[in-house]
């Protein structure tokens, strides 16, 4: 792991160095009190609070930002893929009740453009300080011939912990159980080659027009970034210890493929479509781009990026605890029953 | 974090799923103890034994194969590289004392070859194992248009335990201490770019040829995978804490850039280049490629893989040991002494 390596990649030495000095500064930034080592140092080195844990359990997920990336190489903005990457990464750790400690990354281009670099470990950096989690390390690869000028791959590792009393795993859930949808603020990371490919070239929309049925521009409403739940989820994890049973975060696959990892054998999931209205960018892209709603709830999260399991008499507190932590959000959209696995969508009255 | 995703991203479902079956049965044969999860739940969960140590520090690293995959797609052999990213990442927290826990992988396609992805997957796995270190988790992204039919991006993310009062650091490291050199295998993971242009390029050698100066054909040499030392140096930091004073990992930048990493304020190196010698393959690249030996010891490691540095009256015991655990290749290849963390190389008898 080095962000030496700038220097040695063979980059104009003075513009690789001032980019280490700035990375270090934006990494530094995000610094928590278990953080021992500087970046730069061959491994990055995190002492964690055990005091409160009887039995620590380190939660730990690897992801990337996919083809929204392109959304970021054709606006030219780059603040905020950071963002994206960061939080799916804190929220695929948080479903199992773990809160982050540290995160690196792995930025790797054709040939460093160090205001890009700097502008990505920033998104990086602004999500990880939100998310208390403390950028420790991360490799910046230059390999030319593997990615078109101005393009690269961005994908990041997270480390969180979980005392293993409290960790949340599904098992607990049976048919009765209600679902609590948490609202995305857009496609957050997913959807985007299908996304892409009806709005930019069916449509031949640019990324600064605004079309009817979109609220705002196209890059902003696809440059959205995925949000973050651990700020509303981990205050019930704290005061609330097991009135989660089980949680679902919506990525690739939507609630179809992604409600099922958390369901136990002999249940299945029951969703009410009519409880919640999905942002408009997904009746957007339903629309424009003919698609079935098995497609669309198969690819997009539709408006549901979090989905939180409870008894049926827990929800209302929940919801409550929900609210003073600033979801408003919050709704019912389903039931667990019996079955096997399966998401059954309906449309109640 | 999720190998479901094959299955949600438009490859062939029938040949997705048989993907994910292999890769977790792949994965599953690294589990350790600390295991609890299986692959494909959001996060993997490690439950690390703490029972031994005062002070626990995590120590980790993130860091990809470089240009060396370049190598891979043009032999069409991919169950190496996956040792070549393990051991590179074990390597980087040996340094400061750590042993491996746990790894996860970032494998980025344009379209996914299942065969391809379960070669990398089982180089990974087995030097997993070799290494005692469970692979827990990863992302396999499929990315159209952003890598080439046939080529891919793999990198890895570890995380290690040392006890805070065992952390290598260099800290102690004092003019007068020697440095022990411990021989690589080769080029490991660094220098491709220049080694692909001079052996491709300039010379025009395919793959299979044998050229004169080379321990092997083209494809065996420059695939020779990157070593890990995990396995001569842990008995020492058990058995003789405190005998090292700090590591190096000699990796992009070699000796020149790597070394003084460790050094403390005060310090600098001098190498003698008469001390060992470098597998054919570097006089091989130096020769053909007429670089300047400042070139080659910046870029290659030069057949050293590993700088060890301890006090000069504890060489003998430290070369030793390192024979002990089957390490017959250490040897004193220099010595610290005051200076500005340059490195210079002398050529004594």
């Amino acid at each position: 792991m080095s962000r030496m390596k700038y220097k040695a990649s063979g980059v104009d030495i003075n513009a690789g160095n001032e980019v280490v000095r700035r990375i270090r500064e934006l990494a530094r930034s995000t610094f928590t009190s278990g953080v021992l080592s500087e970046i730069g140092s061959f491994g990055g080195l995190f002492r964690p609070d055990l005091s409160s844990l009887a039995d620590p359990v380190l939660v730990s997920s690897a992801d990337g930002v996919g083809t929204k990336l392109k959304v970021a190489f054709r606006t030219g903005r780059h603040d905020t893929v950071g963002a994206d990457l960061v939080n799916h990464c804190v929220n695929d750790i948080l479903v199992q009740g773990a809160t982050p400690l540290f995160f690196l990354d792995y930025l790797a281009t054709g040939r460093l453009l160090p205001e890009v670099a700097v502008d990505v470990v920033a998104g990086l950096a602004t999500a990880c300080c939100e998310n208390g989690c403390a950028l420790i390390g991360g490799e910046t690869a230059e390999m030319p011939g593997f990615y078109a000028d101005g393009e690269y791959d961005l994908a990041g590792f997270i480390v969180g912990l979980v005392d293993r009393t409290r960790l949340v795993d599904g098992s607990g859930i049976r048919p009765g159980d209600r679902l609590i949808g948490l609202p995305s603020t857009g496609l957050h990371t997913n959807g985007y080659s299908l996304a892409r490919q009806i709005i930019f070239d069916t449509l031949g929309l640019t990324p600064d027009a605004t079309p009817d049925g979109l609220d705002g521009s196209v890059s902003d409403v696809l440059l959205r970034p995925h949000r973050s739940y651990l700020r509303v989820v981990e205050p019930v994890l704290s005061h609330a210890a097991g009135t989660i049973k089980g949680m679902a975060h919506i990525t690739g696959g939507g609630l179809t493929d992604n409600l099922p990892r958390v369901l136990p054998a002999g249940t299945a999931a029951e969703i009410d479509r009519g409880t919640w209205t999905p942002p408009p960018v997904f009746s957007f892209l339903q629309d424009r781009g003919a698609l079935s709603d098995a497609e669309a709830f198969r690819t997009f999260n539709m408006g549901v990026g979090m989905v939180v399991v409870c008894a049926a008499e827990a929800t209302d507190a929940l919801c409550s605890r929900f609210e003073q932590a600033g979801e408003t959000g919050a709704v019912v959209i389903g039931t667990v029953t019996t079955g096997d696995g399966e998401v059954r969508y309906i449309s109640g009255q």
